[in-house]
């Protein structure tokens, strides 16, 4: 991937590509008010009607480009979703299917803190895949899943992060689970000579999300899972952002899959998964990959690869981590699709017979 | 409305009916174990089988009720959301449909700090539907904004609310407008003998969310508009159980649509718009009435009436707050449909002719 499609010339204007079934024209109109002064537009005052509603730039028979002024998507992340995909989601029929960003400047989004290269060196890693996989199963005991944190580490994982579900269960509370694991993968590390990281789930009170993540810090994790579909994206954002935290971020894709799985209405799996995950600062997206537990297509998997990877000023690239299901067997054909630059996400399976043999072959397999 | 469904006996349970699309026993097998542990069920030790795992509790053709253990949904607002709705989201053709909560001991989450009663005895309407408006169009400045929430509180609207989409654009900044915009309803009141209240729009940045509503109460707000669908339900829920902030909720469906307009695939209307919002703690749940600019039917909003006002032991009731496009003309036939405890949002049809003449007329058409 080079450069994304170009839909106008204005680099202060957010354009999107809006797929429309049913009258192009009308819903064009709707969407260009909705997204913007939420007003009869005859009511409004000429010079709002030329520079605050949304402005249709491009029309064919089955989508249309409209255009959003910088005044407009001014405000932040959420207010950049709130024009993409605010009350538009409550219409049937819509899609969003392309978006042009601003230009960096007025955008204002400084997207993945680390990215590809970033990741590859704060793990050592030149140019192998990654490999990532997740503490499992929910009822097992803090003292249990450090156990399996530490076989993980020595075998070779990079990433071992908490089962996005894990939170404040009572059979492994938050802060019990996350100081054994992160001291179970810092021991193991230091043994082993590995440099795994251990990256625990924020699925915790939403005011509580950033306070959390320095104690996550403080307890010896070295990166964080974070749930966009139900902590918002914006809280993401916040969390890249933080200077003193700087922390890896893993974006898990619960509750978003709503806005995706439905054809002509969402967003694009690339849109969502893709862009507005790096917009919202996730060095690595994982997903459910076509083939395991989830129906995603491998048109659908392949468009997620592209936006993560594609050229775009001022916002770095992330790691397309495709899970959901994943064996060892399919590890090639993983990497046929999505290249070196991935993260390989295995959970389950490597639990299937002995969890060590499994992790070494895995590592020793690359 | 009396009492919700019964779907099973256990109180310390939540319950949920999954209407299935497809192989209705292999789907809900899949569903059982995605909610849970993520993990290949037989590798799972056998009490972790039976306690952790969802349990299948009743089928039929169309559909599966799965229940899950307090162990599971514990720990807050948003692991009940990924339980619900997390992994499951990512699947086609599988809606939620019914929903039985737990007793409210097990539960753990307050609701409505005012409900229905409290929203009356806040405003001093005894028996009336609540009268709401919107602050439009975006592009006009905040003394403008100001004149205008000044013209309506005089008129007798109880709520004026900035449209969603306001948040920080350079025609008007937040805290100018806020400041702006709460004096002059305050002002109102004092001139008029009104007792308007002035909710500005959560629409800021994440990590700036409590603190921001904090300032809008010193500004003189007296409610809060809260966009659950961008900065996260339990954001929401948060602000809800603050006790010294102690403010009003209004929730604005803003992104949320995705979730529920594709037949057979997300959340019931009245699952998502009318339970989750009140388990989020919203007073006052905004959603678009049915021949407005949007959708939905009637069928689907008088399950969002229901909802808000169905008995939930421990959760106050919600006051439904239909709008998108709502004209004075409709009021009668809304009132049919929704009863008297019912918050009637008109927003851009206020302004087609003379706006203090038309907000007079509305409220003394009551």
């Amino acid at each position: 991937m080079s450069a994304p499609t170009v839909l106008g010339r204005d680099p202060s204007r957010l354009y999107v590509r809006y797929a429309i079934a049913g009258d192009v024209d009308a819903v064009a109109e709707a969407i260009r008010v909705e997204q913007t002064i939420e007003f009869p537009a005859d009511l409004a005052p000429d010079w709002i009607q030329q520079e605050v509603v949304g402005q249709v730039e491009d029309r064919d028979e089955g989508s249309v480009v409209i255009s959003y002024a910088a005044g407009v998507y001014a405000g932040g992340l959420g207010q950049v979703l709130n024009v993409l995909w605010g009350n538009v989601s409550l219409f049937e029929g819509v899609r969003v299917v392309d978006v042009q960003l601003p230009a960096p400047e007025h955008l204002g989004l400084r997207g993945p803190r680390f990215g590809v290269s970033g990741m590859r060196s704060l793990l050592g890693v030149a140019s192998r895949p990654l490999l990532a996989t997740a503490l499992k199963p929910m009822g097992s005991s803090s003292e249990e899943l450090a156990a399996t944190a530490g076989v993980l580490a020595e075998a070779g994982i990079d990433l071992i992060k908490d089962d996005h579900s894990l939170g404040d269960q009572p059979w492994s509370p938050w802060r019990e689970r996350v100081a054994r694991c992160a001291e179970a993968v810092l021991d193991a590390n230091e043994m082993a000579g590995t440099s795994a990281r251990y990256l625990p789930s924020l699925n915790v009170p939403a005011d509580e999300v950033l306070q959390r993540a320095d104690e996550a810090k403080e307890l010896g994790a070295e990166g964080l899972l974070v749930l966009p579909g139900i902590t918002g994206f914006d809280a993401m954002r916040a969390l890249a952002d933080d200077d003193d935290l700087a922390l890896p971020i893993m974006s898990h894709p619960s509750m978003l899959g709503s806005h995706v799985v439905n054809p002509g209405q969402g967003l694009d799996h690339g849109i969502l998964l893709g862009l507005i995950n790096r917009l919202a600062g996730a060095d690595m997206v994982v997903f459910p990959n076509y083939g395991g537990r989830f129906g995603f297509s491998v048109e659908q998997c392949a468009q997620i690869r592209d936006e993560c990877a594609v050229a775009r000023p001022g916002v770095r690239s992330a790691l397309p981590t495709p899970g959901g299901g994943m064996t060892l067997e399919r590890v090639p054909e993983i990497l046929d699709l999505f290249g070196q630059d991935v993260v390989l996400l295995i959970g389950g399976a490597l639990h299937r017979g002995d969890l060590r043999t499994n992790a070494t072959a895995l590592r020793e397999s690359l």
